[in-house]
């Protein structure tokens, strides 16, 4: 531990001739990373101030925060460096935001939307993949690997929007139940759609048998949480109690949280499906409001972290050629038709308005979609250029998303289901 | 970003003959490392259940946590492998501790303390160096390596105390009071002191004018910020209610907490210092008892953290030797009489008990002792052997003083003043 740590010379407050103010030993009191603290600074501050600008802006405080993200980031003014520890926050903050939402979501509300939420996760994959790979098809891709392209279009990232419901205050209304749902169905989609354009690209083929078993996991993680632990944490809520730390449910809640996260990656799935559904299990329990307004809390420090850093994650500079702002331009486009006509195809019942809502709901693909489209370019599926254009499609519809969101929401007295692009 | 995240084979949830069940691809929702998040649930875990066994054996709960965390370490069930983002939040963690403990503190209490807290500071410094630097002598040490082995025998570790006193509830009392402004005092004198040693160990020898810089520098930080600060938000907390977000002050008090800890570590003194000094400054406002009571949310969290890390950096195997255990046992009675009698002369305006008590919150050297010993086995100015003696002495005193200051403060109604060590 101490190696690491102590060697400072590089952050020493002055350059001055004389090699430091300080003895390297004196600066133990700057052991744990004084560099690491910096970056949290850093982003934190930046994470404010971009949120309040979006908010003066009266747009979500999201798209100011990831805005940020990208102005800071390596590829812009290179003010925040993307390190092992800042991502682990990240992490934990996007955990703790859907754990959060999960709080305000009981399992009864989503067996509710049950049946259109799973047509709007259903269709809301489909259709982008089938426009996906009809872009990368058209754009020379052979298809096996126009399919790996095509399945960075798919998977919504959940985070950003449940921010902007939960901002809105709207995480009770149906549109919001079933974008929840539904994106729980999508992550286990795009899972199973990853496995098969992954297995698509070796000489061995799709393996259904291997694929069966991942369904089978996935499912039965998500269905053994849900019911089993509703139905245990309705009976024994007690043993939330049952610690004598007067913080008491607090740590034990979180121990959850993380324990579910912690289980759903180990099925494949992202983590924060998993901590969703902790929250909704304790949802449950006569803590619910005890922690809902306890995590609000500690969500307000944490979850600034995950969207700055997603924007930081973007590299600006591969996106600033005039070929591939067009595709990027293009994709995006297909990439907001698919959700808005998958999703709202899947959640048509609910009238014109409510499902653009659930359809505008799935469009970001946020940190999702950058991080399928850096796998296809380790992997060498697809060159620098196309990696860029979904980096570009990923960011764009985060950031187009919650505003439009936002209208849709804020104005329940006007049943119009005009597209909101005037206002994205 | 995504380069390092992929990488995820070795956490394949099943070792069978097949490779894994998961394709590499497949398991991107595992994105964000897994490895690091289930890093975060056993400490976090470990530190759950040891707090509540220490609270059920009416300890301290950092004494369990502590406890946990030595016993999950890479050393002894090896559980817990120490990482940069575990060692970054378990600073969090700290820095969150002192800020919350500086919320419940008013400059107007530490400055009638001033002067009793400079006493113990100082001569709390003073004894444990100088019975240091004699059993150092005598271990047949030179003058000068002596010296800096005496140097780790000095600085307390804040957080322990700070975490026990606010566990108690009484933050108010004289007692707890002295000790805060004294740790800080500590921390001035620990610095320069070590910078002193350091020098020592070198061929240049010590450079007065550059040593009086860093008291200087040091010095008129915590003055600017204790009473500008202070005078600043006593007459401008409107500035905490400027921003649009419904979860104001709070975010905006994080980021200055950060800032001034990563200030202060870049004047040389622990990030803690400047955190706790914060958390006088917003003291000042209008907004305390909300800050306090939600910052007491995010830090039962993140507090635990610390204590789980600061354990599992002692590595118990170079202790398991016959010699060594006997020096680690001279040398923790020498470093807790060092404290008692320094502390408590300073103190003895206040009487016995009160002297006593405050002798005993300053005893733990905590994670500070163990960075202070690797600065010294780093730099091959002593062997593996005193560098474990000296860790042994910090988690010993970490551990004994806690129970100590627990029965001296919880039985006001007994004004008696006998040693605690039966209790301890």
């Amino acid at each position: 531990m101490t190696q690491t740590k102590l060697d400072f010379v590089q952050i020493c407050p002055r350059k001055t001739k004389s090699p430091c103010l300080y003895p390297r030993a004196v600066r133990f009191g700057v052991e744990h990373g004084t560099a690491a603290l910096t970056g949290l600074l850093v982003a934190f501050v930046a994470a404010i101030l971009g949120g309040e600008v979006a908010r003066r802006l009266r747009m979500p405080a999201v798209v100011g925060q990831i805005a940020a993200g990208v102005a800071i980031g390596p590829s812009a003014l290179g003010w925040l460096t993307l390190s092992e520890p800042l991502e682990l926050l990240a992490e934990l903050g996007a955990i703790l935001l859907l754990f959060a939402v999960g709080l305000e979501t009981q399992l009864a509300d989503l067996r509710k939307v049950g049946k259109t939420a799973f047509l709007v996760g259903l269709l809301g994959a489909v259709v982008p993949f089938v426009l996906g790979v009809a872009w990368a098809l058209s754009s020379g891709f052979p298809a096996s690997k126009a399919m790996f392209v095509a399945a960075a279009f798919v998977a919504t990232s959940a985070g950003i929007t449940a921010k902007v419901l939960q901002e809105l205050g709207v995480l009770n209304r149906i549109e919001a139940r079933i974008i929840l749902g539904a994106a729980v169905i999508d992550d286990v989609l795009a899972m199973l759609l990853l496995a098969v354009v992954s297995a698509l690209q070796t000489k061995a083929g799709v393996d259904i048998v291997n694929l069966l078993k991942i369904l089978a996991v996935a499912v039965g993680f998500v269905a053994v949480v849900a019911f089993l632990g509703t139905y245990v944490m309705k009976r024994s809520s007690a043993i939330l109690d049952a610690p004598l730390d007067e913080k008491s449910p607090l740590p034990v809640s979180f121990a959850i949280c993380l324990a579910l996260a912690v289980a759903s990656a180990y099925v494949g799935l992202a983590a924060i499906i998993g901590a969703f559904l902790a929250g909704m299990v304790l949802a449950e329990t006569p803590h619910r409001e005890e922690l809902e307004h306890d995590f609000a809390r500690i969500s307000a420090i944490l979850v600034p972290f995950f969207f700055v850093v997603t924007g930081a994650t973007v590299n600006v500079g591969l996106l600033a050629s005039g070929p591939v702002i067009l595709a990027v331009v293009v994709v995006t486009v297909l990439a907001i038709l698919g959700k808005l006509m998958g999703c709202g195809l899947g959640a048509r019942s609910l009238g014109n308005r409510a499902a653009l809502t659930v359809g505008v709901g799935m469009v970001p693909r946020g940190e999702v979609g950058v991080i399928v489209a850096g796998l296809g370019r380790q992997a060498g599926i697809f060159p620098e250029a196309t990696y860029a254009i979904i980096v570009g499609m990923s960011l764009l519809t985060s950031v187009v998303a919650p505003p439009a969101l936002k209208v849709l929401l804020s104005k329940p007295e006007e049943p119009t289901a005009e597209l909101p692009a005037a206002n994205g």
